[in-house]
């Protein structure tokens, strides 16, 4: 701990630094002024300033996502913070590692019940895994790296951290210098012989989620599967997936629950490795929610908080495959250029014609993009990010934590028209901080997926007036215009000739680009 | 009740129709969709698509206030409804009633953990008033007319009903048919004696707040203040208040703290009817939080629950103010016409100007508005409302509710820029609907308020980097852009001539307008 005088502020800054928060996704308010010009004093945190706090909690997903440790927010009492819970949710889903630094009034002021007074705390707790307040500024910097600890239990957790101002401004803060991030657990080893034997034969799986999709597990994985005979599938959403030339391709369990039924229905034995035994999105009437087939063995070796390196690694000394040559390496395979009106099967060909060698997809093309990851597969090295919580208004957001992670990658960020206007704020972060982010607006006017919705929760002949609230047509969005209103250069494309060169253009600028996709 | 065949959605809307509830602010998700559903087989509910449920809360908000009777929400699980808290909280604060529909997984589902599972109690519960899941589609009628009950308390309040989808789709629903609505509580009448005692004198202050602010109560204030010399006083927020020629003028407390605690030291006697006593927004280092001097007596008359009509009348007596024309009562004053550059003064003297007879004024101009309040006195007759909650982006979805509760009157929604990010998909609502709203936005390109903030609460010589965090100039947001590609017409001006045309214009045609101020 180091001695000099310092306010609480300062002490937090200093302390997230030492334990390895580099980046600062935030919107401040009064309460936080003094974090703020903390940023002043203590030279290390990139601070990124986000218009609306679903940007910066979003921000942070994508950040840890790629980056493998915690960004920090900074929000502005109750309401910063409910701003930000939806993509709070995504992050928690995805396992990913948030430190939340959230400005209280100050201590005496609580009681006042002022306009801002909100119960943080209760806020905080359906989405975090660890709540705090500090109550003196000699607390705050033992808490932050209480908090960095916390986020980094496996796979990753959100910590919430609350600070009445009084504790930023007064002085007595003392900087923590760095504690050792928490490991994965072990998993449990006994279930391993019985897992190599469940997976021998052909009507059985390996179902994969989280670290276990990393390129040298899924070899791993790949190499059990050519052993074995055992078909491999992730889950239908991944926080993190590598895929492309060279790597094991793996396919999702689908969202469609009829589909999803059927790709299970075989499956007799299944065995998770930092996977959930697969389930509906929704609940529907008169379908079954558990998406396996009665009967059939399921045998969870390692969950999302396991070393599950460590887990595939013994799998595969158990089924004998350490030298089998892994199953279903990918080889390139470039489509041929597109022309005409684009269609959801040309759009997929455009796509995996484009993704530059290490680009980051952030997808979240809810209706438009179920045919993307076949049609991808052959594309270069790159990495995938799905939406894990459900909530929309993710992706923009998380394209700006990839991009802030991995200056060098480029990220293409792949959303529904009503997905995009969840956090379109974004626009104006990405275009502020120049990030090489290309997002691709599927432009169909509508909540496209409720219309199958409304059919698979049992509702015929839908009305005038129900279809209206799943159209957003009147008026139709003007994405050009959205995204130029807030500095990001934008193109509208209909044909696949432009969106080619559009594509072209747009991954070879520096900066931030949208181009709109008429559907 | 009615016996007749239906699912629980239909008893839903049947059940809030029943209790006069006709509105509907959405953006529902496969969890609503038999609700959705239900919207054509059961006529009568006007239903409002929002892109983001920040503006369908705000929308609610806005409504109660103008049209004194609860519209409902109708939110997507834990996310939807997190993303409508901060402007929940701002109707919590402001006294509004809002009757939030939340749609939950079916209650087979909850426990298998699907992606957008989430404690919806848990996060209802920070601002809401009145939280309750149903448990069958029996219980959806009365459940939902309980629930406005609890959204009628006075002054309102917000009640929370989430419902698992099994509740819509399942028969036997039972539609509830119209309950009594609770009434504001008498106020204790003892206190009634001294507090004719206590403002009797130059240096005595009613300080008014909630419905104590009617055309007809102010009217009865200005009695009170005649007869006695006391002065009058609104709280700094108001959820509504009447204003203009021929009614009572009343000053609010102001927000910056020096000039708060200047306005209120005279102050040794004060009666409060609907108020709370004056504290300071925030807490500044080495400043009091609360702003009456010490030693004041404070009277608290009535507060919020109460019939402050009843108070205020019983005041009048008790102070033998019945027969005495009322003090303060405002005569018509329009400033000259405005030219050159436009600056904060000239701006107030073009908005007083261009209030239309029976304008509904929503003020969100945190930093630009504060003279806006005695530029406007004389101004034609209107209603003004105040942000109460102080968590920004109230104004454009309170201007919808506004609008849509009174469609025979005009919307100003002044806003600044930064609070209009935050929920600036309302323009599309505004356009789909074609509400006579017109929005301006101060373009300041910055978090102003903070600036001053920086330095109340003591940082001295902010830096670049802390400055940069409450910028908005890098990019600049280009508002006539924006508004357009929301399918809203706008327009940019400098100048007090433009600014004029444009504000005429405006307020004559049919339909949303935005103009953007340039300062």
């Amino acid at each position: 701990m180091s001695n000099e005088k310092m306010n609480g502020a300062e002490s937090l800054v200093k302390s997230l630094l030492a334990n390895g928060v580099e980046v600062c996704f935030t919107n401040p308010g009064t309460s936080e002024m003094h974090f703020v010009a903390a940023l002043d004093h203590v030279p290390g945190m990139r601070s990124i300033l986000a218009l609306h706090e679903t940007v910066a909690t979003g921000a942070a997903d994508g950040y840890f996502r790629m980056a493998g440790k915690p960004a920090s927010t900074l929000l502005h009492l109750g309401p910063g913070l409910a701003n930000g819970l939806s993509n709070l949710h995504n992050a928690k889903k995805a396992g990913s590692g948030i430190v939340n630094i959230i400005g209280e009034h100050a201590s005496t002021h609580i009681e006042l019940d002022a306009p801002l007074t909100a119960d943080i705390e209760g806020i905080a707790r359906p989405m975090s895994h660890w709540v705090h307040t500090s109550h003196s500024a000699a607390d705050v910097g033992r808490d932050a790296e209480e908090a960095v600890r916390a986020s980094m239990v496996a796979p990753g957790q959100i910590a919430s951290l609350i600070l009445p101002s009084d504790t930023a401004w007064n002085d007595g803060g003392v900087a923590a210098t760095g504690a050792e991030m928490p490991a994965p657990t072990g998993f449990d080893e006994s279930g391993l012989d019985r897992a190599a034997e469940l997976l021998d034969g052909p009507e059985t799986l390996l179902l994969l989620g989280g670290a276990a999709l990393t390129e040298s597990n899924l070899e791993t994985a790949g190499r059990i599967s050519a052993k074995t005979g055992c078909k491999l599938l992730s889950e239908w959403s991944n926080a993190r997936l590598e895929r492309g030339e060279g790597r094991v391709f793996i396919n999702r369990v689908p969202y469609p629950i009829d589909i999803a039924l059927k790709v299970l229905e075989p499956f007799k034995r299944i065995v998770l490795v930092g996977a959930r035994a697969p389930i509906g999105f929704f609940a529907y009437p008169g379908k079954p929610a558990i998406l396996t087939s009665e009967g059939t063995e399921i045998l969870p070796l390692a969950d999302k908080s396991n070393d599950l390196t460590a887990a595939l690694d013994a799998l595969c000394a158990a089924t004998g495959a350490q030298e089998t040559a892994p199953a279903h390496v990918v080889t390139a395979e470039t489509p041929e250029p597109q022309s005409g009106t684009i269609n959801l099967d040309n759009l997929a060909a455009c796509i995996s014609r484009a993704i530059p060698q290490d680009g980051i997809v952030v997808d979240e093309s809810v209706t438009t993009g179920r045919a993307f990851s076949p049609a991808t597969k052959g594309a270069k090295r790159h990495t995938w990010l799905n939406n894990c919580g459900g909530s929309i208004g993710y992706a923009m957001p998380a394209a700006i934590g990839a991009a802030v992670a991995c200056p060098d990658r480029r990220v293409m960020c792949l959303t529904g028209d009503g997905s995009a206007m969840y956090s379109v704020q974004s626009l104006w972060t990405m275009a502020r901080e120049n990030l090489n982010i290309v997002t691709l607006i599927f432009a169909n006017r509508s909540y496209k997926i409720l219309r199958g919705e409304l059919t698979n929760v049992g509702v015929q002949n839908a009305g005038p007036r129900a279809m209206d609230m799943l159209s957003l047509d009147r008026p139709a969005l003007d994405w050009v215009q959205m995204a130029q209103s807030m500095g990001v250069q934008a193109i509208s494309v209909s044909e696949c000739e432009a969106l080619e060169a559009a594509l072209d253009d747009a991954l070879n600028a520096e900066g931030p680009r949208l181009i709109e996709i008429m559907l």
